[in-house]
C-alpha cells in the first residue's frame, strides 16, 4: 500500500454530462522522484467546470486528456520527498496533481504555498485558481467600480461565490442568479448579496432580472451563458461590460443554445469579453495579498462543497454539471 | 411650387423590409425661418441601415419617427435663408433635413460644411457621419494596428467601404465579405483588397472565411450581424476584437439569429464591442482632417450609389436591406 499510486483515468470520452462511467480507477507503483522532482501525496483536487473541456476530443485552448491517461486536476499536496532547491519534505504544495493519490511532479507548475496567507482550505479556492479568476475577471476585465450594479450567475459556485463577494466588498449591488432555494438563501443570508434569483423558478430570466435591478446591470459576470447571456443583454446599461468567465450551461447541452440579443451592445455601447487567469500571473501576488487580508478580518468567506475520497471524483464532476454543489467542489483524500 | 415643401411622411409600421408601402408624399407650405432658424434646399439624403430601426415602434436608443410624421434623415443642403449667426445664404450645412425638399432647420444639429475639407460628396460620405463611423469603429473601438488581419462584413456599404480602406491605408491584411459578384469586384480591384467573400455563393461563411485567413481574424468589423458573426468567431485569433457597428441581416429578419459560437471569446480572450458614433463627437475634426487629405491624394475613394430624387428615397431604404446598392446610398433632389 505504502508503495501503491492510486488513479483514476480516463477510459472514454463523454457526450453530455461525464461521470463515473467515462473513469476508471487503477493502481501503479509510486515513481520515486528524480532530480528537479517532488513526491507528493495529495491532499486537496479541485474539481472545475473546465475539466469537463479538457476531456473533449478537442478542448480548443489547452490539449486533450488522453483515453488512458490520469484525469488532469489541481490541487494541493504535502511533499514526501523533495529533490527541487527550495521546497523541503513536509511542504505544502499546489500543482497539477490529476486524479491520483501519490504524484510525482516536475518543477515547473509546482508551487509551494505560503501557509501565512491563508490555510490549505484558503488555498484550494480564494487563493488558488478559483478565487483569482473571480477576482481578475471582475476586477481587471469587468472595471468592477463601486456604483456598479452586478449580476453574477453561477453565483454560488466555485468562482461564483468569489465575484459576488469581490463586488459587494467594493461596495456594489449584487445579485446572484443560482438553481435552487438552498443556494439562494447561501447567497442572500450567509454572503449578504441585495439578492438572488433561482433561475429554476423562473419562466423568464430576463424579466427576473428586470424585477431585482429595475435600474439594470453595469456588470455581468457570467459563469453559465445560455439564456442568463441574453437576459443580461436585455437588461444591460449603456457602457455595460459582460465578462465572459465560464459557460456551465453550454458546455454539456446537447445543442447549443443560440444568443439572440446581441444587437443589443450596438446602442448600448456594451462590451463583452473572454479571459482566462493565467494571463494575469505577474499580478497574482498582488491579488493574493489583498484576497488573504479579507479572509483574515472575516469580510471574506467561502463556503467548500466537500467530497471524501479519491473514488469520489468522477461523480463530483458529474454533479458540478448537475449543479448540485453549493460552493467550491473539492475531494479530499 | 416655390413656396411648396414636398415631404415624404411614414403612413404605416412597416414589418421587414421597409419600403413604398410605408410612406407617402405630400406638399406643405414652406415655413419662414424664424431667429435662430434656417430655411434650407435639400440636396443631398442619405440613406442609411440604422433609419430602418428609427420607424419601429421602439428603436431602443432614440425615438421613433411617428406615423405622419417626415422620415427623420440626414442629409446636405444649400441655405435659402439663414437666421443664425455664422451661417450665410448660399451656405452649405449639414443636418438632419428629414425626407423634405426646403426644411427649416433650428441652430442644433444644423452644421455649415467646410467645403476646404471636400466636396459635397466627401461630406455625405466620408467626411460624413458614415466616414466617421467607419473611422471610430474600426480605429478608436477596434483599436486598429497595422499588422492585424481584417475582416469587414457589408464591406462595399457605406461604411464598410470606408472601414475596409481606413484598413488598408494602416498596411492591414483586408478581407471584404459582401453580397454578389459585381461588390466583390469592386473591393478587390478598385479598393485594392486582399480578397472579398461573396456570401451569396457560400454554404459555410466560415470556412470561406478560413480558406482567404488561414491564419485567422485578429479584427472584424461587423455591419450584418447573425451568421457571419458566428464565422467570425470561430476563426478569431487570441485577443481578436469585435467592433458590432450595425446587423443590417437581422433588423428585418422575420425571426433573429442565435449566435452559438461566444463561448469561443473564453478561450481566445476575445472581445467584443458596440458603439455609437456620436460618443466620438469630441473628436471629430481631427478625424476629418485626417480624411480629408487621404482623398485630396486620392489614396481614399468612395462610390456613391445615387437615386434621383426625393420620390426615390422609400424604394432606396428597401434597397438598402436587398443589398441591392454598391457603395453609400444617396438621394439627389
Amino acid at each position: 500500500m505504502h508503495n501503491a499510486n492510486r488513479q483514476i483515468v480516463l477510459n472514454s470520452r463523454p457526450m453530455g454530462v461525464a461521470g463515473p462511467q467515462n473513469f476508471e480507477a487503477t493502481t501503479t507503483p509510486i515513481r520515486k522522484p528524480e532530480e528537479g522532482e517532488v513526491l507528493v501525496e495529495s491532499i486537496y483536487l479541485s474539481i472545475d467546470p473546465a475539466m469537463r473541456t479538457w476531456i473533449n476530443e478537442d478542448p480548443g485552448y489547452v490539449p486533450a486528456v488522453r483515453i488512458g491517461e490520469v484525469m488532469r486536476a489541481g490541487g494541493i499536496g504535502r511533499v514526501l520527498e523533495s529533490h527541487i532547491d527550495g521546497i523541503l519534505e513536509g511542504d505544502y504544495v499546489q500543482a497539477r496533481l490529476g486524479w491520483q493519490s501519490h504524484p510525482t511532479l516536475s518543477k515547473a507548475g509546482t508551487h509551494k504555498l505560503d501557509l501565512s496567507l491563508g490555510s490549505l482550505e484558503d488555498w484550494i479556492g480564494p487563493l488558488g485558481t478559483t478565487g483569482l479568476t473571480a477576482w481578475f475577471g471582475i476586477r481587471a476585465v469587468g472595471d468592477l467600480s463601486g456604483t456598479d450594479r452586478v449580476l453574477v450567475s453561477g453565483a454560488a459556485g466555485g468562482v461564483g461565490q468569489m465575484a459576488v463577494q469581490f463586488a459587494k466588498l467594493e461596495g456594489c449591488l449584487v445579485i446572484g442568479v443560482a438553481g435552487g432555494s438552498e443556494k439562494c438563501e447561501y447567497l442572500t443570508y450567509e454572503l449578504g448579496l441585495d439578492g438572488a434569483i433561482d433561475y429554476r423558478g423562473e419562466a423568464d430570466i430576463s424579466t427576473a432580472v428586470s424585477k431585482v435591478m429595475p435600474d439594470g446591470v453595469d456588470l455581468y459576470f457570467d459563469n453559465v451563458g445560455g439564456p442568463a447571456l441574453d437576459a443580461a443583454l436585455v437588461n444591460l446599461r449603456p457602457q455595460g461590460r459582460i465578462v465572459l468567465c465560464g459557460r456551465i450551461s453550454q458546455t454539456v447541452a446537447p445543442e447549443r443554445y443560440g444568443v439572440r440579443n446581441l444587437g443589443l451592445l450596438i446602442g448600448k455601447r456594451g462590451r463583452m469579453q473572454g479571459f482566462i487567469v493565467s494571463d494575469y500571473n505577474e499580478h497574482y501576488a498582488e491579488a493574493r495579498q489583498w484576497i488573504s487580508n479579507k479572509l483574515k478580518t472575516g469580510e471574506l468567506k467561502q463556503r467548500l462543497h466537500m467530497l471524501e475520497g479519491l473514488e469520489a471524483a468522477p461523480e463530483g464532476l458529474s454533479m458540478l454539471f448537475r449543479s448540485e454543489n453549493t460552493g467550491k467542489l473539492v475531494v479530499k483524500l
